[in-house]
């Protein structure tokens, strides 16, 4: 790793401090707080006992998701996409790339005729927030569907694998791991990668917002991600008391 | 007052308890978190250079509110109103009632042609959230305005009154203070009143959700909602160090 | 009383002249005119043989009303609603009024599964729209409801109470009944009151728009619309021609 | 002309009673009930000081129309379209034609800056709407003109054509002149027809409905529709007081 | 014919060069693209083996239309619809003479419990599109319902008529046919009209942009109409194979 | 490469049979039908003389994305974008895909206070729309920055990079290049890659349909993409008589 001063004082490959707070809210079956630093979301986990209409009568579930940002989760106040009528394509692109990732940590065809609602709503924002979400939104879903297995609904946890997500950027010329707002703005690449606990990809989302990237850029941020996502793993299972 | 049992196990004369907190989240002018025991709104209040068309110069200031409600701040997930592309009939009394309210303690032509946002989003619900979406703002705003006073933009606090909020109900034949969702579900008549400190009246909206109530009802629910504000005035004045 | 002249040059207890002209147009089940003065709505009740989903199947009726300005019903043109391509929160707040006062005053669980539509459209707007729409569509869902009646689908009106609405409000410091536009953009302090013909409350609505008001000037005001409403109900009575 | 039976008992050749009531609302600048039998149409006509952006600056006016239905002016209640969010495509092609059909009656350069809006509203339907709005919207416009030339705002009348519009039908194979709703309902070919006082034609607009039609027919129902609009553009100039 | 001298060289009883272009995309069971010079459209008709819901269980089937344009087909860029989220008033008056003029070439009785979906898309623009439209996607209606004849879906073509559709005007006082862009903008009088290879009228809108026209002249744009519409009607029959 | 057999018997590093038609229609600065294999994109470059307001006065322009789907594109209709008034999700994400790359190969700041939009139109898919729409927008921008040239309104070409995009995936275990819908729909892993003549990446966008991926794979569908997208570059420079 380079010596580049990032603005937060971490090293390269140094995450924030993360925390993942379960049961924050009290309704939902499954309710995290993930804080990637000062980057906050809650994130619910709802069950409902039906599919949309595409899936009914197959014997097999869904799992959705949404995105929101309180209007002053961020340094300028945002219009309120409820006021405005519409959700923005960032909005939308953020919430269907959650959907993705945890679609791919739960087996569909193992918790019945049923849709698991993901919610993920910033109420600070400072970089990553949907890394964030990702991270916070496995949590809660394990969560959720524990009370599935807790009551007998279905006979085990529909787990394929856990997930979690980071940002990795080039900033100064140097790759760099969990970029918080003031890094991301001054980055040339972002990238948010989800990976498996086996170390396999869900998904890679490499942008060059200035100069383009080269194979050895890509290669050096693929492996900060990796060691992120390995960290993160690790604490989702130690806060769900896991082994 | 009468003998009733509240589900809540109050007096019918006793409020929840009510937590301000102040400087919740990081970037706004003025940011609260406001509790009536398991309802929790967060309230922020922002402050931009500028005023709708109808006021521009005239050389005076607006405030404006905006709510909203998480998902899954409530028993049964409803749906979000950013994905269904409108804000609901009841969204819009609410965030209309709010602004009415923080515009009857702030004088508007003390603050310049600015506008102050009041955002209030429920992360938790559980009866009372306009009540304390109120209560909550007020704090928020004042907040908002101080930094307009410490940057010396302007040379005085712009406050009229303070103001606050609270329901007031008849539960099960008695009129009861600051209901909680399973006593509201079950009231009969439901009043929300906005009062200053100096015990007059802002907004008094009552409905009769089962049998119309006669004049001595009212009566009876309105001392009850005075003896509560005044308790949450004193609150706000404590939170914000003021005596 | 007090001594003001108000600009209508009524007494402050008095009552505009109003009208109840019922089967104003032809196809609907009931159709009033009502005219408070120069304020003119067309109220119109549509009975429909179904209820919406969340009621389907429990055997009760449903009653919902919809309300609506013309474009050039007041002083200064407005925009089109449906060319705006949505209704403002003013008129969901006023539609959402008319609906729950309405269902007051019918029995909805004696009328089968049943919608009525109480459809409110104002022609011609000078001050209490929403109230004059209240004491109108009760005389023409009273004569939607007789011809079930009158075909025996219904044994008998599905009557609770009779119910109107009026307006009060300080103007130049006195209480006075039934404002009209220029009273209202002049008065200090806006109450709606919906009640029945036991005396008994359905909605207090108050607001104050300038100076806050105190429990003495509610009094005043509570007991003039009472006065009101007590005329109004004997109007609506004497022209469905009931004793 | 044939001897069929209408439903309607008029002969092949004779309008519904139509009938003018100016000023019949009191804000807007020119206000008409236009009433062809059974069908009435409120038509306001209202000014505005200024011009679509496509206009700025170049010293002539513009005239819009827009058309609405009261929910039950029909027979079923039909959806109101500012609840839905949006105006049928039927609605948009009516108020198209309107607008086309009224900018055809004035001379746009000879009334300065200034916008023209007309607002068609259907009260009670029975078939004919389109056309009794227009024939109306001509009073009305001419009225709102009135009030300029009155203030010496402009030096005269803008007029280039006086324009009232029809419909004619083939009714059970017979040509007939103002189509009620039952006669609408069952005909073959329905025709609306827009001329001036110099019986040219503004618009013909001619749907098949069951079978084509062929040119012999066609001429009939032109023959028709221009008896019927001389005495429409007479009845228009007798109720302005024009000999 | 006079001898005025049109933009496009073309004498005054001349069609452009119309191509219609069988199987243009893959995909669809109909799909023409249809060429009225430089007016480019494509036609797709797609079957889907269900009706809307006002037809369900009546044992007949239902045939709609769709219009657009790409954003840049015309000289200036417009606005695409699917980003502004909503057709303009033109292109739903389009759609709906379209879906008119081919519900009027089909049996509607004789295809079964099934909607024909014509989608009218236009890559250039040049005058002319809405009859371009109509007479490409008879083609293509008329390919879909081989489809369902060659599977032995249904036993016979559910043909009524061939329809096509043609523009006529009059440009410098001269009746023309198939009006290009720049003859249309120059014109004072447009007409589009449907008609049968019977030679009778589905369709007659005629519209006065400048002058208003008088009996001759419309007389005169009907006879090069139908001259027009029988030469297009032949193309059609040829283009299918048809003799 | 391993040997499988893909449904469309390429081997797998074998592009599509790519065409790039210039002034494909008439209207656009920049006009070019791009077509790899049955996959058809219209993409059109539109010049506009001014720029979005948040960069008003800072003297660079602007590229901006659309995309679309004529409805029956595709093998089962689509609603119409237009008509459900609004854009689904991944057509947002999948323009502002487009614009960022597109973003990244000309030089914002040298073709003065203009906007340039590119709108990609699918004509008819059959799997990358969005990297055949990348590759042909490309040629149309770079036709249209060419008339900015001719008319010396700029002095050169602002040019960076060609950018082409070509996608990638896992078939049946092995990673093939360019995926057609059979092949699309079929495979694990799904990976659209933007690079430049540099052979750099501007946008890497991979996503595990199936099974994670790890690695290995990831790097070998990189080394697909690369040789795909050098192919396309020379193609793309031979089209425009680039050596």
């Amino acid at each position: 790793m380079s010596s580049i001063t990032r603005p937060s004082g971490r090293s390269a490959d140094s995450l924030r401090e993360v925390r993942l707070t379960r049961n924050y809210t009290k309704h939902a079956e499954g309710s995290v707080l993930v804080e990637f630093g000062d980057t906050k979301v809650i994130c619910t986990a709802s069950l409902e006992d039906k599919v949309p209409g595409f899936l009914k009568g197959k014997g097999q579930g869904w799992l959705t998701a949404e995105y929101g940002m309180l209007p002053r989760s961020t340094n300028t106040r945002m219009d309120r996409e409820a006021a405005r009528g519409k959700q923005s394509g960032r909005t939308q692109e953020i919430q269907r790339l959650i959907g993705r990732s945890l679609r791919a940590a739960f087996d569909l065809e193992a918790f019945g005729e049923r849709t698991l609602h993901l919610d993920c709503d910033v109420i600070q924002a400072d970089g990553g927030t949907r890394t964030a979400a990702i991270t916070g939104a496995m949590v809660a879903a394990y969560d959720a569907f524990s009370t599935l297995v807790e009551s007998k609904a279905i006979s085990a946890m529909p787990l394929k694998h856990f997930v979690a997500a980071i940002s990795v950027g080039v900033y100064q010329g140097s790759p760099v791991l969990d970029l918080d707002y003031l890094e991301d703005s001054g980055c040339d690449t972002d990238m948010n990668v989800v990976m498996t606990d086996a170390g396999h990809f869900i998904e890679v989302q490499g942008t060059a917002e200035g100069a383009a990237f080269d194979r050895a850029t890509l290669n050096s941020l693929l492996e900060l991600a990796q060691a992120g996502i390995t960290d993160l793993i690790a604490l989702q299972r130690k806060t769900l008391g896991l082994r």
